[in-house]
């Protein structure tokens, strides 16, 4: 998939890397059954290697991550944002698990969304993402997001096509806000395959130990693949904006999975270049004073 | 320090391991001046051992985590609060870095308590921290938390002295009812000396990139080190109970401070021994019905 070239919100369409061969062009139509999910563009050779590269970019996102957080701590109210989604097993928490492992937790915000509360079914769908926001110096990551309100509720009719169609624009105003206050979002959608899912929940069958991941309305869900791909399709054409680009990341091969992910946020991080912020003290007082105690 | 004997809330005190070594005694006086800031009480022989065995307990912690949380999806209530507490460059922030890396971040929730907010400020003082809590199946990690509430407030006198000398009792009901709604409490001093203060923040002083940890506030505080002192003592001696005992772990060096506190959370999540829960479903026929799928 070719960048739109547009140098958009996150300042990385026209420069390349590999969020450039992601990204979803703005304004064009998707079509997910082209687009193959054990590819692996722009990856190293092939697992060893892709494995040992993300390994190598652990201490460079470790340090962005540091300077973003101090940056955070002296008023800079930039911020990322990570929002993962794809259809059940195509790794969301694997990815969390692996991508995240390099930051440090403080300076995190994680949060899974599943069916809404009924205290959150009162409020408009936005309502308890805007309380998970990442705050200016953190890394926010969303397992599953507000875009489930056009995907799950989509296929199921959760509410009137009107109001499931207003969202859309609804989500782009919202999220234009979000970068308009200084957030970075990485969208990502986890591609995999209709094949590899089956494989996949034929594994959670397999081991005891992974029956708790296991729920027999998965089999039911995945019947509805074909809603879910079109569900997916217009969610990435209508909200893959300038402001907020989507990506869609090939993910049967989990190590091309983690390091893309790792290297999408490396690349939007190295575009915000957090700074660590000077000292407003006077060194050489402050040290002669802490000698004195 | 020798445990109380008593089996209490977490069930370890009369089951030996380091939470027996490091507990406070119920009801006994603190002298933390007595108490070693560099021993390294049944810790490994030295810095290289120390991390070593931090390292193998990697994999049993990150597997009692997933334990712990595949429970929590089954309706087992049990959580694990971690309340880290200790001067300035005690290494708070370290310990949850060091500490959390083996965890899944999707069954974390770390909480890092500063100087209240006006709204935290117009509720009691335990609200924030309710706010904050884990759910069912998380660990919960507070760096800083309702303690300092009794520490600097006492200090700095942010209340009137019969409010600070209510909120003991008011904290031991509290967290007597967490352990009562399933939260195992793990309540971590990191207990540091004067002179390894001195040589911390001079650190932050000599490197820029680390300026923006320090504040010349710093060295002010520490001229209140005595009045910290009797306030963690006064905090330790009256809220160290059964239900939930504190724990000093000496902190200057913090390889063993690292291996401390995670065997501290390896004795507790132990005690704990969350199972994965049992699937309520038929395994042959939901693979029976995926195959056809």
């Amino acid at each position: 998939m070719a960048g739109s070239g547009s140098d958009g919100g996150s300042g990385l369409g026209s420069r390349g890397g590999l969020g450039a061969l992601l990204r979803v062009p703005v304004g064009e139509r998707v079509d997910l059954a082209a687009l193959s999910t054990s590819a692996t563009p722009g990856g190293p050779a092939g697992k060893a290697a892709g494995v040992a590269a993300a390994a190598r970019m652990a201490e460079p996102l470790a340090a962005l991550q540091e300077r973003l957080y101090a940056a955070g701590t002296a008023g800079d109210r930039r911020r990322l944002l990570l929002v993962l989604q794809g259809m059940d097993t195509s790794g969301k928490g694997g990815t969390v698990k692996h991508v995240i492992g390099p930051f440090n937790p403080s300076g995190c915000r994680v949060k899974a969304f599943k069916a809404p509360t009924a205290e959150e079914r009162e409020h408009p769908f936005l309502w308890r993402v805007e309380q998970a926001l990442p705050q200016p110096g953190e890394i926010g990551i969303f397992d599953r997001s507000h875009y489930e309100d056009v995907l799950i509720a989509r296929v199921h009719g959760l509410a009137p096509r009107s109001v499931l169609d207003g969202r859309y624009a609804e989500i782009n105003r919202f999220e234009q806000s979000l970068v308009d206050d200084g957030v970075t979002l990485v969208k990502v959608f986890l591609h995999i395959g209709y094949e590899e899912q089956r494989d996949r929940l034929l594994e959670r069958l397999d081991n005891p130990e992974k029956h708790w991941k296991f729920n027999p309305g998965d089999i039911e869900e995945r019947a509805a693949w074909p809603a879910y791909r079109e569900a997916y399709e217009l969610a990435l054409e209508r909200c893959s904006t300038d402001a907020a680009p989507w990506y869609v990341v090939p993910a049967d091969r989990k190590w091309y999975r983690n390091w893309a992910v790792a290297t999408l946020l490396r690349e939007h991080l190295e575009a915000i270049d957090p700074q660590y912020p000077k000292g407003d003290f006077d060194v050489e007082e402050c040290r002669a004073h802490l000698l004195a105690t």
